[in-house]
Order: C-alpha cells, then sequence, then structure tokens
C-alpha cells in the first residue's frame, strides 16, 4: 500500500495509525536512492508512506538567503527557483530532474559540487520532521547559529528515514556566480590529479568548485554508445580531469587566473593536454559528458559498482592497489573508474572480462566487494561515501564498522523508534519486532 | 580535584574509574567558556577532567587539506601551523590565545569568520571520543564524504562534554587567501546593515568573510576607555559595520571589485561614509577595534548579555523591537549592541541606565532576559547563538526550547549516559543520579 499525505498533519496521522497498529513504514521521495532505502521488503510487511504530494514552497528569504520547502519537492525545481532569484541552491546530481529534497536530506546526498559546497547536509539549516509516535518537530530554524542543545537534525539527515519523516526543511541559498570556467584535462595517473588540485587550490582556492577524474574507458564507452560526443583530447590520455571555477565579478573575470593555473601545473608537468571551455556551449558539452557516464555504463555488459572515498591524498594508492588486486583476481578485467575526487570520492565500477559471460561476473560481487572495500577500509576509507547504507550495504557495513559505532547507533535507533516503526532493516539491522 | 591525563588511554582510564564509582566528570579545557559548561558545581561532587595535556599534533595532510589534533592544542597554535603551511583554520575568536580546540569543538564555537566558513561543526571531519562508559570511539576519519550511518559526531560537537569527552579530531584546512580588503564603515541604522551585506554578497558572493555590525555606544566606549583607538569616521554614525572580503590572485585583486561593491551600496543611499583600509596595519587597527569591544564594555558599568541570533532579515525588527521594549521598561538604559550579523548573531548587551546604581541593574537581570528573550523566541531565534546554555542559560533554555525537543535530548542523554556521569547539569536538566 502507498499512501500520499497531501501535508504535514496527514504524515503525522499516518505515522499515529501505524504507530498504533504497528505498521512499519517505508518513506519514499523520487525514489531515486541507489542502495534500497526507499524500498520496501518483499514480504510485503510495510506501507510506502510517499512524499510526493508535500510540494509546497513554504517560504523564499532573499535577505537571509533561505529557502523553506516541503520534502516532496523535486531538486531540479529548488534550483530553479534559487536561479530565477539570483541565487544558487548548489546541491547537483544526475537524478536531480525527479529526486526530492526530502529524499536528498535523508540520504545526505553529494553530488558534482561537495568540494565547494559541501554534501546536503551543509545546506539544511533546520527540519520538521513528523516522529515515529506521530509527533511533529518543528525544527524549521532558519538560523546560521544555534548553540541550545543537541543538534538533533544532523540525526535525522543521513538517517534514512529510520528515525523520522523529514516533511519540510530550511535550506542555505548562496549568491549566484557570476564568472565561470570549465576545463577538460588529459594527464598520466591519478597522482598527478591530486598533485594538480593541490596546484589549483593554492591558485584559486575554493573558486575550484568541482574537481571529476575520468579514467579512459569510462570515456571510450560514451564516444562509442551515447549520442554526440567525441573525445575531446587527442591523443586520447589515460585519464581526464574535469575542473570547474567559479566566482564573482564580469564574465570572464576567473579567465586570466585559471589559465594561469593550468599554466602552473603544466609547466609542473603535471598535465599532459588542457582544453579550457570557450563558450558555455562547450562547458555544458563537457559536463554532459560527465553526465553520461552512467549511460555509457550500461553498455560496457556487467559492473559491479563501488561508491567508496578516501583521504583526497591515498586516491592514487587505493586505484592502484584495488586494480592490482583485481587484476590478479580476474585477469582481463576492465578497469572503469571515475568520481569526485576532489572530495576524495570514486566511484570505482570495474566491467567484465571481454570474454566472461556478464552473469558469471555478477555473481562475483561478493569477492569483487570485499578486495575493493578491504582495501578501502584499511586506507581509512568509506564504503559509502555518498549513497548511503540502504539495504545494499547493510551487511558489509556491519562487517567494516565498529562494534562501539554501531552499538551507538542501535542505542539511538531504539530510544528513538523503539517500536521500530520507521524503515526497519535499512542501515542497520534491528532485532524483528 | 582536577586530573590531567596526557593520552586519550589515560582519559579513558580514568572515566572508567569514575564511571564505576559513580563519580560526575566535568570536562575542561582552556576554560574560556562564557556560559559556565567547564565549570564543577558549587557542591564540589565533581571532578575536573581537564584536556591541557593533550597537546599533540597527530598529523598533517596537505594535499588532504586536513589537520589532526589532539583535544588540548590551543586554537591559535592550529591557525599558525595552517598559515605556516599555506592553509587557513579559520576558526577566529576572541580566546584564541588561550581557549583549546576539544573545548571549542564541544560548545560549536562561532566567531567571526562563520559567514563563509561556518561554526567550527563545519569545520570537523571526524573525532576520537571517550564514551561514558570508558570505551574509546575512533570516529577520526578524514573523510569528506561518508554515508555509512548516523553522524555521530554531531552530536558530540556542540553537546558541551554531557555525552563524551572530545580527545582528539580532524580539522579541514582551507587554501589561504592571497588578497583581503577591510572597511570601516558608518550607516544610519541596522536595517541599511542588512541591505548592505545583500549588495556585497551579490557582487562579491562570499569572498565576503566577515561583517561585524556595532553600535555606536560600544565604539564610543573603545575609543574612550582602550588605548590607541581613535573614530574612524567623523561625524560619528550611529552605527558601524566592520567588512571584510578575502579571496585569491595577486595582492590587491579585490581592491577594485571591493571598492565598486561599495560605490554600488553609497549609491543606494546604504552608507553615509567609508574608509577602505590602505594597508595591512590600517586593517589590524579596525579588527583590533572589533576584538576591544569585550574589554571597553567592562569599562561602561554594568551590563547585561545577551548572545541571540534571529533570522538575518529580521536583525533590525529584532534591534528596534527590544531596545523599544527595554527603554519602555528602564527608562535611561543604554542601550550597546555589536556582532556578527552575517550570521543574524547580535551580542546585546545593554548598559545600566547613568542614574543606577549597577548592582540594582544587576538584579534584573531576569526580567531583563525575558523581554529580550521573548522577542527573539518570537522572531524565530535562538537564546544562544555561539556560546552554548551550560549553566547560565539552563532555566531559560527549558523554558523557549519545545517540549518535544527536549524529551529527543534528554532521550539521548540517557541512552548515551544512563549512569549521568558526564557533566550532569549542563545543558539540560537531569534528574539526580
Amino acid at each position: 500500500m502507498v499512501v500520499r499525505p497531501a501535508n504535514v498533519d496527514q504524515v503525522a496521522a499516518v505515522v499515529r495509525v501505524c504507530a498504533d497498529t504497528g505498521t512499519p513504514i517505508v518513506p519514499q521521495g523520487g525514489n531515486t536512492g541507489l542502495t534500497g532505502a526507499s524500498q520496501p521488503h518483499d514480504d510485503m510487511s510495510e506501507i510506502i508512506l510517499s512524499t510526493s504530494r508535500l510540494t509546497e514552497v513554504r517560504d523564499l528569504d532573499l535577505a537571509g538567503d533561505t529557502i523553506t520547502v516541503e520534502a516532496g519537492v523535486v531538486l531540479a525545481e529548488i534550483q530553479r527557483i534559487a536561479a530565477a532569484n539570483n541565487r544558487l541552491f548548489p546541491l547537483s546530481l544526475g537524478a536531480e530532474g525527479s529526486c526530492q529534497i526530502g529524499g536528498n536530506i535523508a540520504t545526505n546526498a553529494g553530488g558534482t559540487q561537495v568540494l565547494r559546497y559541501g554534501n546536503t547536509r551543509n545546506l539544511v539549516l533546520g527540519l520538521e520532521v513528523v516522529l515515529p509516535d506521530g509527533q511533529i518537530w518543528n525544527g524549521l530554524r532558519a538560523l546560521r547559529k544555534d548553540n541550545t542543545g543537541y543538534d538533533l537534525k544532523h540525526l535525522f539527515i543521513g538517517g534514512e528515514g529510520t528515525l523520522g519523516v523529514i516533511t519540510a526543511a530550511v535550506l542555505k541559498l548562496f549568491p549566484r556566480p557570476t564568472a565561470a570556467e570549465t576545463a577538460w584535462i588529459g594527464l598520466p595517473d591519478p597522482a598527478a590529479a591530486v598533485r594538480l588540485l593541490s596546484v589549483l587550490r593554492s591558485h584559486l582556492g575554493d573558486s575550484i568548485s568541482a574537481f571529476e577524474l575520468l579514467q579512459r574507458r569510462i570515456i571510450d564507452l560514451v564516444v562509442e554508445h551515447v549520442d554526440g560526443h567525441s573525445q575531446p583530447l587527442d591523443p586520447v590520455p589515460d585519464w581526464h580531469v574535469l575542473v570547474e571555477a567559479s566566482g564573482f565579478g564580469g564574465d570572464g573575470a576567473l579567465s586570466e587566473p585559471f589559465a594561469n593555473a593550468l599554466g602552473a601545473a603544466m609547466e609542473d608537468g603535471l598535465l599532459t593536454d588542457a582544453i579550457i571551455a570557450s563558450s558555455g556551449q562547450q562547458s555544458k558539452r563537457f559536463w554532459q559528458m560527465r553526465e553520461d557516464t552512467a549511460d555509457a555504463q550500461k553498455h560496457g555488459g556487467v559492473g559491479i559498482k563501488h561508491d567508496v572515498s578516501v583521504p583526497v591524498a591515498k586516491v592514487p594508492e587505493f586505484i592502484a592497489r584495488a586494480d592490482a588486486a583485481l587484476e590478479q583476481a580476474y585477469p582481463g578485467i576492465r578497469l572503469c573508474a571515475f568520481g569526485h575526487v576532489g572530495d576524495g570520492n570514486m566511484h570505482y565500477n570495474p566491467l567484465a572480462p571481454e570474454n566472461w559471460r556478464g552473469e558469471s561476473f555478477a555473481n562475483e560481487r561478493e569477492s569483487v566487494n570485499r578486495i575493493v572495500h578491504d582495501i578501502v577500509v584499511e586506507l581509512g576509507g568509506s564504503i559509502s561515501a555518498e549513497h548511503g547504507i540502504g539495504r545494499l550495504r547493510l551487511d558489509e557495513n556491519e562487517l567494516y564498522k565498529h562494534h562501539i559505532e554501531l552499538d551507538l547507533m542501535q542505542k539511538i535507533k531504539r530510544v528513538i523508534d523503539p517500536d521500530l516503526v520507521l524503515n526497519p532493516g535499512k542501515v542497520m539491522r534491528t532485532a524483528t519486532r
């Protein structure tokens, strides 16, 4: 059963009935999550509580640079309202045309602008949440500073709907950058990419708003399988970086500093080739190439996906070690990595060896996960950088996370949702009711 | 009794003994807090656990822009190490020469750079915490992205030592700005200040790194009572703004955009007068004036302090209403406000009427608090923007905070520290043991 309440009071009423009757609830936004947090279990024991009718924009405060929206507002709509008012809402990700802000908050979504603006967590000032007993917590404060007790909103942000149903939020808006530069860069290896990032940041500070690393294979797949793309660089390098700087001042205000910074990096031998986009259109083409990686990957045969992060300096070691271990275990495996390297976040998605049948490689998922994630954890990294735990990473998270932390999470779940009404069996296993 | 453990294992050993013997602990850093969170109760029932010997810098990662420090490292030392490595650690506040980072984190300290860089909370990537039972939680992750469960660190940040003893932290470093501009501005009223902030941000984005509003009275006190100061502007305006922009590029890279932005604001009639600092020395003098407000205030007679925040757009309404209410209740009261208006945070510290004896005004503290804080709460604000609750605001916080939120806080306290070992009676009242 899917219930579609139209406002917070109706959400509260639904949750109260479920609490009274012991009916578990799966909160669901745009249902674009990648780890199954918004999907019910196969036994149909839960109802789905959809936030799709909670679509009101409750407030827009341009002096305070905040917008207050209900959970069902689609991310792209918030971006649009911000832009129409000469502001930026920086959260930006592939699913932005259909994902809902409530889901973005519940999963602490990442995306391409985290380097400069942080995760969704950093963009939220206040929340309205229906608690597991049906009470409404009005934490919709539009305050930049508030030290009056535990900062409860951070439990619900990234809590994947296990502690409360987010029904509305106060979000931060930012001044809309008036100058931007984009470049497509070729370089020999990930180590050069990490050093390039350092050089660019020393010249341009956090005007560097995006820094995406892409392995040759994924670009080859985009060019081969998605219409309208060609290789930006010739000869085609083994590794590509898509970098964006954004700031203020007139159009072109960043072009000289940006070119100077890239020139300095070239003198240091960090890059082999680079194209600075000469128009907004060319910049869009570069970004389209980045966005089409998800689509292109489907044409590459069976892949096993990982959404991992390590400290930025350890990205090259992670890739080298994971590549070597996988090549040893699966000769001919087609390595394929790309991601938000400015945040240490890689989508490390090796594809089946050419000579393997897809399903046999799919059967290796657990072994491949273990090889990759063991290395990630040894390097102090995370096995889910931005996609969350949901159902997909449940067992692995219990394997890797220290028992002290799992124990704290369990205690918090038990004290806030003692009857396990909200999204049971997501994020962590909880004893059945 | 004060115990001074030298490392995390010793902290854990102390906490275990206290847990076993039912001895409450007050964690204490530099003891510079303003609401008494690090001070024991008068009945001497607690021991003080000082973090002052936890002074190791455990790691500095320049590629990843992180530094890992123990809780007892003094804030200014972290700023110094960052600067020596061409980085910025942006937390900046009056007590920086003696406050310790553990205390800054436990109280989620604010300061003058929040507008651009956020509170302490936004500067922390990972924590090491000794829990109330003496277990050590190693959450020292240097990750920009990690969505593997509840983000527990946010409970300890701003938890004022009631949930755990913070022993170490991974902090974010930032590129060190290479260009900066400072201006001292005169304007007619706080409404003009809020509009000025909007204009400056639309021109310069979040290069605007500080925006401090100061009422004439506090500047008069600085000039009269602290050596080395004179009025920057003649005639002396009723309200002053100290604004700082910082960014990248060569020295002077911001001077034209900054002057243009101020010019636009002047054309809009938002400011009556302005001096752009022509040297680093003049900029330092302006900032010294801001910093000497705390000292100057002591010479103004008895004052009643408030550390409040409201949504930025409501700052003018807050000041107007609070001024009017206090002038009616206390004719001749000397209004005195200043603060981080870019964050909506005011230190609203009215002084005793000239003809009153100091102690009689001090006796009015509760009534004055009530007048000011009622207005703050009506405007959706916070009665403690950056100083925390400690002991000082305990009763008031229970008065103003919704019971749902207090109840969630109590539940979390009870489940993490069931025996009330850590800093009992701070942040909120808890039943005695």
